[in-house]
């Protein structure tokens, strides 16, 4: 397909999915719901025909020699598909953002304001090789209200394909336009570019992938976007901070799964834990085979020095960077320096020192005596996400269906004049 | 000044703001609190400075030869400047929204999450001539936590000037920094061009003027904008509409003030109105002066015939089209062709048919048996309105000092790790 016909295209499903959106915007809760549910089911019962696609994709992926991490985040089996279906369903059983009343106030004129949750409108969804985003993407948007525009990476490419079809079945049974949930049918990388300038037709963008991707998008969007390029989240050991309490948040916050946004880049100690319990989340770290990149006098045997651009450096493996800081606010002015708003965790039993590191620290996710790697919609709550935004407008951390919603006043008077 | 000058003073402009944002960000309500009322003070105390500063501009614009539309909005009395203190007063007396806990919930790991308003960062205003931008736009930003830079159009070059110094008054006898509110000094347009590309220093842009201000913004900016290109508002009489409040309303959405974004630009009338009560609100707007642009069968004598462009446009003036529709879903028919999203309102005693016009339009402000002139954030009991915004992202309708504010998350646990 070459580039004009790729912009056709694009610019035809663009219009469907607005067309689906009217649609949305006036189906009631239970409508919406139902198409989702229906979609759970039809992804269970084909089950069988998405583990046939997913296997022409694992197929593909190893002629072409992708990485293991790569290959692992697209293999689907019966397990992971349980927990895809679970997640849409968890997402179907949320409350219900569209029409919430979300302030409703009387003003001295007498009028009645409320302002009111609505749809954004049409959602473009950029993402890799997960094929568990097709579903929660989908899942979120129909929640909120909004079309998508789904448009997977190459790899997974026959995988998300019939995850796809399961949703367009569910779409038809609640009786929904099947525009509401579009996918781009071509491989073609033109296709990103073209979506990034479709600001009539898009209304925000959520970039799913590594950092090339986002920065691709971020660079190139003229629809605004949903995103963080790189989280570089750090574990502040306090003090304060209980010592086996500290080996354990550091431990999960690196290890559970090192390759995802919210897994620990970055250690920092206070010198006063130091002294008073030894470097004992380092040593929990080196005995669960972690690569601990320390600075003096963190570098006890097993450690390798640390550079200076080891920090600031978000690794996805199991990788840290480790440094001794004076205090909590040692600990703020490097996170300050050396984080990307995405999650930090302090440890320590002194809700002063956490109270300081909440009230002088910006990121989107502030954990205290808690692990980095519930940075996720799931784990907040949400069902799912969609993705996790560092911006600072609309959107920010795990964006669940409630963020992928704007609001519209009504006002309500007595035949009221302005004087 | 050259524009690399201009470049490198914009630049230590934006360094300097954001400096002040991070105090800002710190400082307790009552803080930012006491600098907006010391500010309301100093502006009436240098009622005199001020005027002389106006005077300077009145008599530029008279010399320029500039239209009684904008003397009339340049014209600073000492009526209007108790009116701008008063507003800036009523920002101070709002309550404070940094810090805010929005949500409050606890998931089934034991995390207890709270989503807490924290401001923006900076902002960044570029208008044309009325001063009370000024005002308005720093008290907000204040209280907000945000720092400012206001870029005022060349016209109002001194009196913003001289409101500004009273703001840099506030902020010292607060022990603000003073960067908290900016001023760019020059006139320059390509100071406008290099704010719209400082993407790490400003975080979003206000622009307040005209469709081409506005569209320059918008077309030029790579920060995010809260705007509205133009306020095509429409008013809707139903059948079932009361026909004195309908003449009444009618005649004030247009002619309150004519020139105001939130001003009648086209009147619909059912048809069962029209044959039950007659043309009154169209024999009440010509009574008062209007030219009233109207399709038949309203085209009674004083109506001039409309054109198929008056429909969708904003002419903010003592002009308005007007067309009959079939109730209330050819009313919504022709807003979503026609409308620009900003204001709408209904006349009916019908509740049926004002929920259907609330739930099918979707406008930024939709409004029940009230002027559309009420579409203004002090009406809104915001105090003031930095703008207001037509976009679906972050801020719609009147912006004031809440949707001037982004959030984070604060999450808290007990040693709590992800399974």
């Amino acid at each position: 397909m070459d580039a004009v016909d790729i912009a056709t295209m694009l610019e035809e499903l663009g219009r469907a999915a607005r067309g689906a959106a009217e649609v949305l915007a006036e189906t009631p809760a239970e409508g919406r719901r139902a198409a989702i549910l229906a979609a759970a089911d039809a992804i269970w019962d084909r089950r069988a025909a998405i583990a046939r696609a997913n296997a022409l994709d694992m197929e593909a992926a190893r002629a072409r020699g992708l990485p293991t991490a790569m290959l692992d985040r697209l293999a689907l089996d019966e397990r992971r598909l349980g927990a895809i279906v679970a997640a849409v369903r968890a997402v179907a059983d949320q409350p219900d953002p569209v029409g919430q009343v979300i302030a409703d106030w009387t003003v001295p004129s007498g009028l009645r304001i409320r302002r009111v949750r609505t749809p954004i409108g049409v959602i473009g969804v950029i993402y890799e090789s997960r094929p568990n985003v097709t579903a929660d993407a989908a899942a979120l948007c129909l929640k909120s209200g909004n079309a998508v525009i789904l448009r997977g990476g190459s790899e997974s490419f026959h995988s998300s394909g019939a995850i796809h079809e399961a949703f367009l079945e569910g779409l038809r049974a609640a009786g929904l336009p099947e525009a509401a949930v579009s996918r781009v049918p071509v491989r073609d990388r033109a296709a990103v570019s073209q979506m990034l300038r479709m600001s009539g037709l898009i209304d925000v963008i959520v970039p799913r992938g590594g950092r090339s991707l986002v920065e691709l998008v971020q660079a190139e969007a003229r629809v605004p976007v949903f995103a963080h390029l790189e989280g570089i989240c750090h574990v502040y050991v306090d003090g304060a901070a209980d010592p086996a309490t500290a080996s354990a948040i550091v431990l999960n916050a690196k290890t559970r799964r090192p390759g995802i946004c919210g897994a620990a880049e970055c250690l920092l100690i206070d010198r006063a834990f130091l002294e008073r319990h030894g470097p004992g989340p380092v040593e929990a770290l080196l005995a669960a085979g972690v690569e601990v990149r320390a600075e003096p006098p963190l570098d006890i045997p097993g450690t390798v020095p640390a550079r200076p651009e080891d920090f600031g450096r978000e690794f996805l493996d199991m990788i840290i960077a480790a440094r001794v800081v004076e205090g909590v606010d040692g600990a703020i002015d490097h996170i300050r320096r050396h984080g990307s708003q995405h999650t930090e965790s302090i440890v320590t039993e002194d809700r002063a020192a956490a109270a300081r590191f909440f009230a002088r620290l910006d990121s989107a996710i502030l954990m205290h005596n808690a692990s980095t790697q519930f940075a996720d919609g799931g784990e907040f709550g949400m069902g799912a996400e969609i993705g996790i935004a560092t911006g600072r407008l609309h959107a920010r951390g795990p964006v669940g269906a409630e963020q992928l919603t704007s609001f519209r006043y009504l006002v309500e008077g007595q035949g009221t004049l302005r004087p």
